[in-house]
């Protein structure tokens, strides 16, 4: 089936249903940004495989929504004969059917994949022509969707405490303290990752992020309900959640938001959808619109987090490092391309003995590719890694005791001038960032800019955050923090930084067409003491986490600060102290000549 | 009168008003900044002097919110025995009334004087306790305060095309068009400094500010309903504004709001008060919550205002420098005081021969009281220019063809190490804003930290934004733009910069007790192209506007990289080409020793 036909059904099955259009939203019932197979409507409508965008499908028009790292991928993977681009967020789905949409007409939406906010903001827009925003009981894709892939079976594992660092007993009693600040009589859990690390269990229903399909709902004592598929749930697990953690089937959650009548449930709005605060009211429940405890808690690392993520970087930065060392030495004599490179850097991971997944489609992405931020390489598109090319590689690995996520880029053959030029600014970028101290409190917007001051001092920029949380064995991209434009979605960016919190710093640069620039390590946030400072103020700054070289050959050190210059050497030393013991022969002697000061 | 004997007599009223508090804030019906002698009900309440706060009195407590630029001065001027310190935004009236307000009571506010989203904020926080807020008719301070000055009487000016650089009919033209845009039929105009702008005129109803105290109701055709006092406007301002303006009394605003039964009127909710949305709603009218479509227009500076700016701060520079001259050559010799420095500054502006006010009360502040970035002295506090402080100077002056700002810092004797450290520090943050360049588009919140990063790396930071707009023979702090961190009030900072605006850059740093420092000049926004950028994306810089030269002395030369030597080098050069053929004898003779390159 084309997806000019799967467009087609969608009509007519839209028509059958009295609906003059229809809003497909890339996400699930949980507001997840990585989605399992049976939720991925819009790639199965559209063919667009990016991880976020919007489609609109009217009578006659038809639009997809992407934001600025899929303005190329969308292009390339969405027939432009049935589907025009609009660019988000300078334009929106409710602007945007505000213009288009038929007047008086009824436009669908599923209300188990959309926020209230956005049903308000949406009916709001619809109203000026006078159309109206309509839920389905049903999605109609679905219906049409004829191969649709089963919801996964897969089991829930525990997560010990001697890796989640707090007993779910520990995090279940700040949350009912936290409901007792807030007057409230439970709180509902839909972001699948709070309830992973609120319950200390992992999963696999979702590519690259160890969660499984489940709702929660914590009450005041700490005891928590938990809706998820029965065949999901072993004895082990059984155990390991205890008698506090009461079990149901996920398909009973509806029926059992409707029996609050007269309490106060917290849900949050950004998290939970609009079916899920529908179905409270109309139980009786009073909502309080909070956001989710977890998300912070989860954001500030405990030691033995902290402690796993070091490990779990060394093991992940030795193996990155034995891939660049075959980049650099095999690769270049030619016939390899972007697939067979990823499928040696999962070698090399796997030879750890501790991969337990990558933590999310690594993007290896030559030449032109890299200038696709979120490229993501297939058979179609897999293409030779060929002299002239700038190689980059985006990648990490899920481990039990750690998430990784790390960029680096690696001539085939030798560099331009301008590629080298470009590749510094970057460097200086991810160095401001790495160096940067902040008073406690300050948030990522007020940072983003320290990463793209050199390349704006070239008329350049790029066209992405800066930075995003990272999970501990769980989501690759967190919350609530984000370095990036204050403009940045859900407010992620005006988070306050605080000392615990992880980040990636990953300043990039992409000429369309030629090549794509990216450094990326990952940062935690620390408490600095700065003598002579001022001693009511505490401040921050942030350790680098990660460990591999960053190719000197692109590197022009002219362009660097005697601090820049000293940072680097600092760091290269620091990798090859780190990572040095865990290499072995002909890839440790790589490293040493890679980690050498610069010349 | 004393300030306890008037919170007693407010308490009284309120009791005969039934109310069991009132809110006092620091504004007039216009939401101005800066308000005229008969809405300083706040100041005369309680004593306080700064730019910015709130009162709200109950029966037993009171208290007063302020910013971290008060944090010192409210604690001099108000006393605490009657009151109590809040600090905004870390708290606010809505949550303080939220845990103080008695329960059931009634809360007393004038429409007048609060948005409507003040009020409906306000209003959420109280039915916590169960207690209302009130709407007065008339404000009981006012029946309190028996000796509170009249309105002023001054009369309007016309504010010529040829320094306004385009005619009121033109703006008024295009008022219609965004009108048309909107579909609206009218738009209140209540910021007394767009209502100036529009019309080209200028007033002096509120100290500094050549407004006049009046509103504007601006039609579809363009033409224009005019409500300000009738003895305010002569033949020659009548003329001026032409037919197309229609004259009422100011008096008759309120009744004129409630005749639009079935149009569309645009009011802008973050400048028009809650008594207007209500008398425009009570009236039958569909209110249209859009901004003031003069605020972005009048930020965009046309040529004639930009070459009038240049003009007026070359004129105001030289008379600056004559001053720092004075206080480096006389004043050091003992006897002077800040308000004998302050006096010196204004003869200096007006032997300029152009003066028409200053743009501010002057900040004269030594030592100590430096510290407070908005200090303003008094008699009482009046301070001697003694050996071991720094002086700040902040100030600027109201001239007809534009509006300066602009703030030094001299020392009295030698400066101490760890002056010069900061001094150094504070001066490397403003050029780190005067030499970005950014995309078009990028807001202030973005660049801010650009000034503090020196700060910062030392454990330090000021509390206040780094920059704000500036009027044309207008307000001294003009929206919608700012430089500032981004939870800063209103949302200016994130408003995107556009050529043609102007913006104050001025970091400082401020040693409770000890001093202050400032650095302060003003930028114009301007396109940038940058030789080899991407050319799709046009980049802006800042020209910056003010010349005067930043004290040597207070430089350590060895803090600034190359490129930060060079600029201080380079803006020396330029204030001594400027400014030098404005003075003469021994003042160029001390401009050229102190825009000598740094040592």
């Amino acid at each position: 089936m084309t997806h000019h036909a799967r467009l087609a059904a969608l009509r007519a099955e839209l028509a059958r249903a009295g609906l003059d259009g229809f809003v497909v939203p890339l996400t699930d019932e949980h507001m997840s940004e990585y989605v399992g197979g049976y939720a991925q409507r819009l790639g199965w409508l559209t063919g667009f495989g990016g991880s976020a965008g919007t489609a609109v499908v009217l009578g006659e028009a038809a639009a997809i929504f992407t934001d600025g790292r899929y303005t190329l991928q969308v292009r390339e993977q969405v027939s432009a004969d049935d589907w025009s681009y609009v660019a988000v967020p300078q334009d929106s789905v409710a602007g945007w059917l505000a213009t288009h949409a038929p007047q008086g007409g009824r436009i669908g939406y599923d209300p188990w994949l959309h926020t209230s906010a956005w049903v308000a903001d949406t009916a709001t827009a619809l109203a000026a022509r006078d159309a109206t925003l309509v839920p389905v009981a049903a999605n109609p894709i679905d219906a049409v969707w004829t191969d649709r892939p089963a919801p996964s079976p897969a089991r829930l594992t525990p997560h010990p405490d001697a890796q989640a660092g707090r007993s779910s007993a520990a995090k279940r009693a700040d949350i009912a303290d936290w409901l007792a600040a807030n007057r409230a009589d439970a709180v509902v859990l839909t972001a699948l990752d709070s309830i992973a690390w609120v319950l200390n269990v992992r999963g696999s229903d979702v590519a690259h992020t160890p969660v499984a399909l489940s709702y929660a709902i914590v009450g005041s004592d700490g005891t928590t309900d938990l809706f998820v598929a029965p065949d999901k749930v072993d004895d082990a697990v059984r155990q390991h959640l205890g008698n506090a953690v009461r079990l149901h089937d996920r398909d009973a959650f509806d029926g059992a938001l409707r029996t609050h009548a007269g309490r106060r449930i917290a849900a949050d709005p950004e998290r939970a959808v609009a079916a899920i605060f529908d179905a409270l009211a109309a139980g009786g429940a009073t909502v309080l619109p909070l956001r989710d405890p977890a998300v912070l808690a989860k954001a500030l690392k405990n030691p033995v987090e902290v402690a796993g993520h070091r490990a779990a970087s060394l093991r992940d930065g030795a193996a990155l490092s034995r891939f660049l060392r075959w980049v650099e030495t095999e690769a270049v004599h030619g016939g390899q391309t972007e697939l067979s490179a990823a499928a040696r850097l999962l070698e090399f991971r796997q030879a750890t003995g501790c991969l337990l997944d990558t933590s999310f489609d690594t993007i290896s992405a030559t030449g032109a590719h890299g200038a696709s931020p979120h490229y993501h390489v297939t058979e179609q598109s897999n293409a030779p890694l060929v002299p002239g090319d700038l190689f980059l590689i985006d990648s990490g690995g899920q481990y039990a005791d750690g998430t990784t996520d790390v960029t680096r880029v690696v001539p085939i053959g030798a560099p331009t001038a301008e590629m080298r030029d470009r590749f510094t600014r970057v460097l200086k970028g991810h160095i401001a960032i790495a160096t940067a101290i902040v008073p406690d409190g300050t948030c990522g917007a007020q940072i983003d800019a320290f990463a793209r001051r050199p390349l704006w001092e070239a008329g350049l920029d790029f066209a992405h955050g800066t930075g995003h949380g990272i999970g501990s064995y769980l989501s690759v991209h967190e919350g609530p923090q984000r370095i990036a434009s204050p403009n940045y979605p859900g407010g992620a960016s005006l988070e306050p930084l605080r000392a615990g919190m992880m980040l990636s710093n990953e300043p990039g640069y992409y000429k369309a067409g030629e090549y794509g620039i990216r450094i990326e390590n990952l940062l935690l946030t620390v408490p600095v003491t700065v003598p002579g400072g001022d001693p009511d103020r505490q401040m921050l700054g942030f350790e680098t986490l990660t460990f591999a070289p960053i190719e000197r050959s692109l590197i022009d050190p002219s362009l660097l600060t005697p601090a820049e210059r000293a940072w680097t050497d600092a760091y290269h030393a620091d990798v090859l102290a780190r990572i040095g013991p865990i290499l072995a022969g002909e890839d440790h002697a790589w490293l040493v000549s890679k980690c050498a000061p610069l010349d």
